[in-house]
């Protein structure tokens, strides 16, 4: 059995108040997959990069026990590029270059050794590829967590809805939620993109924390509080990946279980944003994620007598 | 022992995407008042109407066990009055009219019966008239609890820095604390604001529920995810009322206590949006608080194991 993630895996340059990187290794796979080694030892990659990606990167994903015979490598072409530039407050930025290279005409495949995908993570990107990666599975996953964003809604709403109905779990943002459903109240938004067809909501607030909705009940999740956010790059697609590799470990899907997968998600994304691209992310120990876990709880928790 | 409460007692009329009201009452420590009659039974105000507030609204207070010894009643002159329109997201407004009337000169009398002050609620004003009743108190209460609110720190914010440095608690949105601090980040908005004099400072973010700083520690309080929130006005007020009462009433003062204090805080103030004004908060039973209290308890608890 095992996770399998899809996404991008691709450079980033990336310019903050607290200084400017050239072009680091990034992309929704990456991060998700990283975060979720943290927590299962099968994590499988379906990715396409160019041959300017560096084999000591792909070598750093196999150190961490993710399988990179999904990824594919495409002789003389480039690998996905994104530049943006984050504004003083870190919640909004600029792009400044999209280069999708390889990433034009990605064809997802999916190796045989991967047909035992248990948990199914379809990191941002274009909705009909995400379709494809279900269609190509042999069996329905027992959970499929998906990431999207609001530039699908503005350009593909067909195709992402399609995409939505075959799901279990959807990952947005607060806005996109608004967008998506067209209602402000996030209780009646969520009502409405429930009745889309996946079984849980998780609507992302970044320093706000988390809504999940699902099963009549809703959890609401705190984020950290941070002195500096020193990157927010790829915190989303951290979350979702923690999130999902949390779940991949207890096996079991119910509410309760999505709950401490969402504390997991939101604890490895804390750690992303402390440093540049994946460096926080690639170096963690397991007393660190746990210690982390317990100032969620201490944040949290109160006790009504 | 008493908790007094000093604010406005006035006229609101009030435009939501869900109505309008014609004067109905208001006022920071009319909200704040009757949230902590629901925890404790010696709450007593300070204010000021003009003579046309109805008597019948006196009487509504003294059933709900405030004195009004301290409501000085001006003869001939009118109460403040102030208008407003909520845009749809409820999340901003405009005010249509401010009348202060007998708020212009409005000296705070404090009856000798309030003297036995334990608990200080200083509602929204002029932070010179906050600072004049805690002059005109013979004893330094227990515990004194500020609101404010950007109006002051546009004007006169050398008279505010004064008034927060004499008090115990600070309660104000995440974009004043921004504003109060010159920080982004509310990590490190708080250290700065808590170097001002408080020991303790709440956040309040609205819909994304509140921050606690103080001792070292951070308390992270989620907001009740509401499908329709039909009239804000009073609900910051109502928070601090509630938060307030609930600690008069369990009478130690600590980290632990204010967690809870802020839980009854929210959900007295998720009741007060409910409906237009007041009616709502003045008519719960004790076991409407007590049910809306688990609602949070549900809402936010986690077991990591």
């Amino acid at each position: 059995m095992s996770l399998v993630v899809i996404g991008t895996v691709a450079f980033d340059a990336i310019e903050t108040p607290f200084g400017k990187t050239d072009k680091i290794v990034g992309g929704a796979a990456t991060y998700a997959g990283l975060a979720a080694s943290y927590f299962y030892d099968k994590v499988k990659i379906v990715a396409v990069v160019g041959d300017d990606f560096p084999e000591a990167e792909i070598k750093d994903f196999n150190a961490h026990n993710i399988d990179t015979e999904g990824l594919q490598i495409k002789k003389g072409e480039k690998s996905f590029f994104w530049s943006g530039k984050y504004h003083n407050d870190m919640n909004s930025r600029d792009t400044l270059v999209t280069e999708l290279n390889v990433l034009a005409d990605f064809d997802p495949i999916i190796p045989a050794s991967y047909q035992d995908c248990e948990y199914l993570m379809l990191g941002n990107l274009t909705p009909t590829i995400q379709q494809t990666v279900i269609g190509r599975l042999h069996n329905r996953p027992k959970l499929i967590v998906m990431d999207t964003m609001n530039f699908w809604m503005d350009i593909a709403m067909d195709d992402l809805l399609k995409t939505i109905s075959m799901v279990d779990v959807l990952t947005i943002n607060d806005s996109e939620a608004r967008q998506l459903s067209g209602e402000h109240s996030l209780v009646k938004a969520a009502k409405k993109i429930l009745a889309m067809g996946p079984k849980y909501l998780i609507i992302k607030k970044g320093e706000h924390g988390a809504l999940l909705f699902g099963e009549g009940q809703i959890f609401s999740a705190p984020a950290l509080p941070l002195a500096d956010v020193f990157d927010p790059t790829g915190a989303g697609d951290t979350f979702a990946g923690g999130f999902i590799g949390y779940l991949a470990k207890v096996g079991t899907i119910n509410f309760n279980n999505m709950k401490n997968a969402i504390i997991y998600g939101s604890a490895l994304a804390s750690f992303c944003v402390e440093k540049f691209g994946t460096e926080r992310l690639k170096n963690l120990g397991d007393t660190d994620v746990a210690a982390r876990v317990q100032e969620f709880v201490r944040l949290a928790q109160f006790t009504i007598v």
